[in-house]
């Protein structure tokens, strides 16, 4: 049993019904844990740090409602926290209403803005007239429509199921394809074992020399992993320094992904590792180089053992 | 006259009182001009590009109420637009409210979600019990305010004044310090003039594998320009391609960076410019080394004029 | 015409009959020039530099007679001089007699100490019993049988030929296949046009701190450049810097070699450029990569001048 | 006991006298063992790898009288040897006479033809008119002059000293400050131990693509190894591969040479290392930096074994 990745009491950005929810249902099998919402980001976190909840689950990228930086800086300052799985989940807006309302009788929709401006078009040529309404999130839209105080909300499909309301329609967002990727964290524990296709997340610190990422990005391509996620982050409170956020593939406990790792941490000021887990895009990872493979560092670590015992 | 950064029309994320107004109002004198907002990035930048306005101003990194990935992909793709100017503004949450009104006789307070997000602290502390009311947007609010619909709104200070409200306090936001990038983009044009602590920014986009990156930003490197900012950005349109989005220190007049960008060029699939332009973040660039210099470059080049024609 | 490499009075490494004469009569047609052997690769290259002579052709690497670090020093010091051919030349050893002298009558045998050290094993065997003499060069040896001092000399071909001997037995070198690399020298002046497989060499003096050799040599790397020799050389003269002698492909005319060696320039202590020439070793160069080609230089300047000037 | 580099049977570049049984004698206590000179470079080695010999001393750079190319290629190929320890011996000829021959009595002069090249204009200036002798090596000239075959020869001081000799003249070489290398041979077997300031020898082979060298570099760079010799080797047995000679700062016991010697093994087509002894060219190696420090390797190990352990 790994506590890391089975835990029963999860966290997610609430409200009910949000596409945090959505997500955590796909990713783990909550049948006989609890699931509280929590209103923030930072306050999800913090419910995993403090032990009220075994894991948490956040928006990491291209969030309807939650606001991303809020995650990269969360998992990077603040007590260790793990992330054990990450779930990618098409942006898919319903027009949610109640049972038996048709398109002709909408006459107020309601949604968080970000999603309103991600529908704008759908909303300006199907409901032509009408200003649409914010709300806190896309959730409270449709709770909102359940409670008879808008005609409609755009939200999530699983917030019209869990507030009893039918699809007008459905995938009404102006570009298709958006996707967003939550991942769900624990407090530092036994690692998700590797699958074959994983992905390492972390935080680097560098100084602020000219050269300083290049020297940390060869620390990765000199040992055949790629990168599939980099961006340099803020940070205010040490002047000096420059911060990545990076996501590699590969697990630590590859011998390449491992080596790499140790070389940041010499020659980084800091690195906080953030986990290993599946990859879960349905994406294969690049085919590791032989020389990269993990026989090829046994077979290395064996022949310098040799060489240095003057065997060779 | 540079007629790509004296615009005299105006276009702006809106509505009028947002932040992104402010930093409109920061960044030029729009005295003689018009100011137009517009509902969304995309719209602000398509008004741009139609001829519309001359020049629109956009948040790029960090924003409050723009989606900041719309801005980045906005300028990755579609016409040309260059940026010739950065405003950093701080993120300051006002509490505004109509003349009058004391913080006991607040029963509503009304914002844009993220904006509550950032200050929710101080209004637990000191408007306890009081649910927070989303907003369209933060100005919004304050106009619902004005409209005597809301007691109270966190909006910018702009928007205080622009709806004859009165500040309850300034600066409520749960963590001081945090600062909005805005760019200000025009149609392909003349350039603004170096000044000598100038920005570059620009997307390019590398086949996928691995070292990719490291290619790219060796460029930078061989050439002593430091990068201010880098983030890889999902390109669903392609397989098999990445795509970064870079800041790097210099302008493209200086020959260190317009080599830089002419081996991108070279060995990327695609690199788009997006405008050199003065650094506004309150810093000065790295020094640059005396080999990188413009005069370095025009000696190297002259000696090898003289080597080529046998002259050495 | 082209005085740097069709020049009318040669000076070589004497003295006549040595591999240097051989590998000069390979080289150039010296119809109707004349040749100088010189006793030594300084007083070769001496020639050269004086106008004593327009070109000179000394060994570069491997040589059976020659000093080859004399040639390296003898080029990256003093007056500029410019190699604008290389000759590879098979060391082939002949066993030189006089006309009818049967190998059973041999009865001493003479040449260069490293001539005799090469063909050791084949003098032993067919010479058993008789202890090889010095002579200050192979052709030395051949003029002694000659005037009948010895009975055999181990030299070139065309030192019996000159010296009217008669090989009793050819290629006896106990190791097949060695080559020895000779250049034609020049004072500056007209490059030898560029023909498509053409070598470059340079020496270049970076400081002495870990990582310059890396930055040296990316310069040829991110240009699609292949070297073909590097050799550090002793720098005594000036501590804390370190001397590299390099061969790389490609014609300084090129635009990625002519790139690479002005940011060298740029980069380095010193650079000094011993000139373009065809490849000679019967090998192609590598292809060059369509993002190194001439064209992709051409087309990335006009990318550069069109974003520079705003047309972009 | 440290069989390797306390070995009691030496065999070296003969003949006695010559410089390289001086540099035998400035390097090792030979008390009580035995000294035996072998007719060339190959011949010495091949008595250590035979047996017939403990070790062997042979030249690496800038011999006067020995074949280099002849060491490197003789170490890179055949049964593996191990270098345990390197002697720089300064190049000082002397023109050696009987007792009681003055210098105008000289009439003849002999020598190697290199040393007779390198003392030429002394020769010259001091012996006007007299043609300089080959020999087949610096001390068979002594030995000449001894047995009254010659007047002078131009000599190592110790080839004087061993045929009862007197100097004439000393440090008579045109250039001053040559210096030769040489090595001490053995079979593999417990290496010198570390001292602080070492050097470690190695031969790397390499696919012939553009970039491989570039590669194989970044390995020492990355580490905060400098290399104080390259040289690229012609493989002609095999094509389409680049083989490297190379000295780096360091032992092999050192973490960092280790990682890095262990990365060349799985990124090369071949490494052969060629041992680890203490430098002796009277340099310090440069300053590790702290991040390349063993303590630095152990301690990002731990870290490594904890994150992977979950423990963080």
């Amino acid at each position: 049993m790994q506590p890391s990745t089975s835990p029963t009491r999860f966290a997610y950005l609430g409200p009910e019904g949000t596409f945090a929810e959505a997500a955590l249902s796909s990713a783990v099998d909550t049948g006989g844990g609890t699931r509280t919402p929590r209103p923030s980001v930072p306050a999800t976190l913090a419910a995993v740090r403090s032990g009220d909840a075994d894991a948490g689950l956040v928006p990491l990228e291209n969030s309807v409602e939650g606001s991303v930086p809020a995650t990269m800086d969360g998992l990077a300052d603040g007590d260790p926290l793990i992330i054990t799985r990450e779930v990618f989940l098409p942006v898919a807006f319903t027009l949610a209403v109640r049972p038996g309302t048709t398109l002709d009788a909408v006459r107020s929709v309601a949604s968080h803005p970000h999603a309103l401006a991600q529908t704008g078009r759908w909303l300006e040529t199907n409901l032509p007239g009408i200003t649409p309404l914010p709300a806190s999130s896309t959730a409270a839209a449709a709770a909102a429509v359940a409670a008879g105080e808008h005609d409609a909300a755009v939200c999530a499909a699983i917030a019209a199921e869990r507030y009893g309301l039918e699809a007008l329609a459905d995938d009404i967002a102006d570009h298709a394809g958006a996707v967003t990727r939550f991942v769900l964290v624990s407090r530092p524990g036994p690692l998700p074992a590797p699958t074959g296709n994983d992905k390492t997340s972390l935080v680097a610190v560098v100084g602020d020399r000219t050269g300083a990422l290049l020297d940390l990005l060869r620390e990765f391509a000199a040992r055949g992993i790629s990168l599939t996620r980099i961006e340099s982050r803020p940070t205010r409170q040490r002047l000096g320094v420059y911060s990545f956020s990076l996501d590699c593939e590969g697990h630590i406990a590859d011998r390449r992904v491992g080596e790499a790792l140790a070389a940041l941490h010499r020659v980084c000021e800091d690195v906080r590792f953030l986990g290993s887990y599946p990859r879960a895009d349905g994406r294969q990872n690049c085919p590791v180089p032989a020389e990269s493979a993990d026989d090829a560092f046994a077979e290395a670590g064996d022949w310098l053992d040799r060489v240095r015992s003057g065997a060779v």
